[in-house]
């Protein structure tokens, strides 16, 4: 469990949060990307979406040393990362009523730089998130790519996370209105893979893809 | 075309730009939910997701009166919205050519609130944004329910989109890779309607959801 503090105290429907790690880091494994945001010396928000994959207790992120988000991230300055994954849509009697399922994570902190000898792992690890399976049948990144990619860590320490599953929640004396009532859900998945058209390689695609999930 | 300024002119892969606004605003409409944040009076930025939807040139977002966050946007403080709609996974022959595809879209501006004679008007239109055909169906919101819901709107005035729908770009020298190379679509759709446990209406699923799209 997490102790809250005054930035990740949910004040708004309560009993939609949780404390528990194992909730926080199902939704940073399901999701694929985070909203990272920060602020510059003006005060101004800044807010980037960026591919994210969780490693333990840290949000690995990665972008090009030429991303002037990226080195403002790895300068060392607070950023909140937010992530939600829609599940559907409850469509209640009165609009009022009528919300979303989800399940969100919020995450503060400051993230810290890969070093460069810490760098290949952090990417196998990024990888191996996404697509479990890949990383040995890839050829090793060159000195120039390695280079050319920022790796940033934020620590899961302060966060907070929201969910909700309900179903509608109509009172009582709207229970009898001419109105459908229910949920529709969202749903996420993978598709079909689709070769690339410069495919050389004659092999099957892959059975580790078939064991991938998102969302 | 919308002239770009110093906050949104993209410096990184500029090609995956566009400055028209068909491309914002389809991604704002396929999009239920913006990453919105904003930064407090110690310079901590906050970042939380919410219901958002296109009203023409502008994108509301609404929340509980009771909501710290609303109250701070209804102040009128600078935010930064994000959307991201992931499309697909990447797959190529090496991880550093390994990406997503997707449509994001970032939005600068301050949020002004939306009085109580709008109030109904506005709240119509984000339920017709998200639910086609159902605001006639519900009944009217009551004094309270008004009154405990804040309505802000944030004009596309400043904005930048990034979009990649690229294949695989691998260098010559590693097309003959023995490795498997194409994309993984992600797709996100509408599941089957489940009517709620407590519904007595009689009738049936209303036709309107069958046109309902997301992502």
């Amino acid at each position: 469990m997490v102790p809250t503090t005054a930035r990740t105290r949910l004040r708004q429907l309560d009993q939609k949060g949780s404390t528990e790690r194992e909730a926080l880091d199902a939704i940073l494994d399901a999701a694929r990307v985070a909203h990272v945001a920060f602020t510059d010396a003006d005060a101004q928000p800044f807010n980037i979406p960026v591919a994210s994959a969780r490693d333990g207790d840290r949000l690995l992120l990665h972008g090009s040393t030429g991303s002037r988000m990226f080195r403002t991230l790895a300068a060392g300055v607070p950023v909140c990362a937010s992530i939600v994954l829609l599940d559907g849509l409850v469509l209640a009697r009165s609009a009022f009523e009528s919300s979303m399922q989800y399940r969100s994570a919020v995450i503060f902190g400051t993230p810290t730089v890969i070093n460069a000898q810490q760098k290949p792992e952090a990417l196998r690890r990024m990888v191996e998130a996404w697509m479990p399976g890949r990383w040995a049948e890839l050829r090793p990144p060159t000195g120039r790519e390695l280079a050319a990619t920022l790796v940033v860590s934020l620590l899961l320490k302060e966060w907070s996370v929201k969910t909700s599953a309900l179903e509608p929640e109509d009172p009582t004396e709207d229970l009898d209105a001419p109105v459908w009532a229910g949920v529709l859900p969202i749903d996420t998945n993978y598709g079909s893979p689709r070769p690339a058209a410069d495919l050389r390689y004659s092999g099957p695609v892959p059975d580790y893809l078939s064991g991938w999930t998102i969302g």
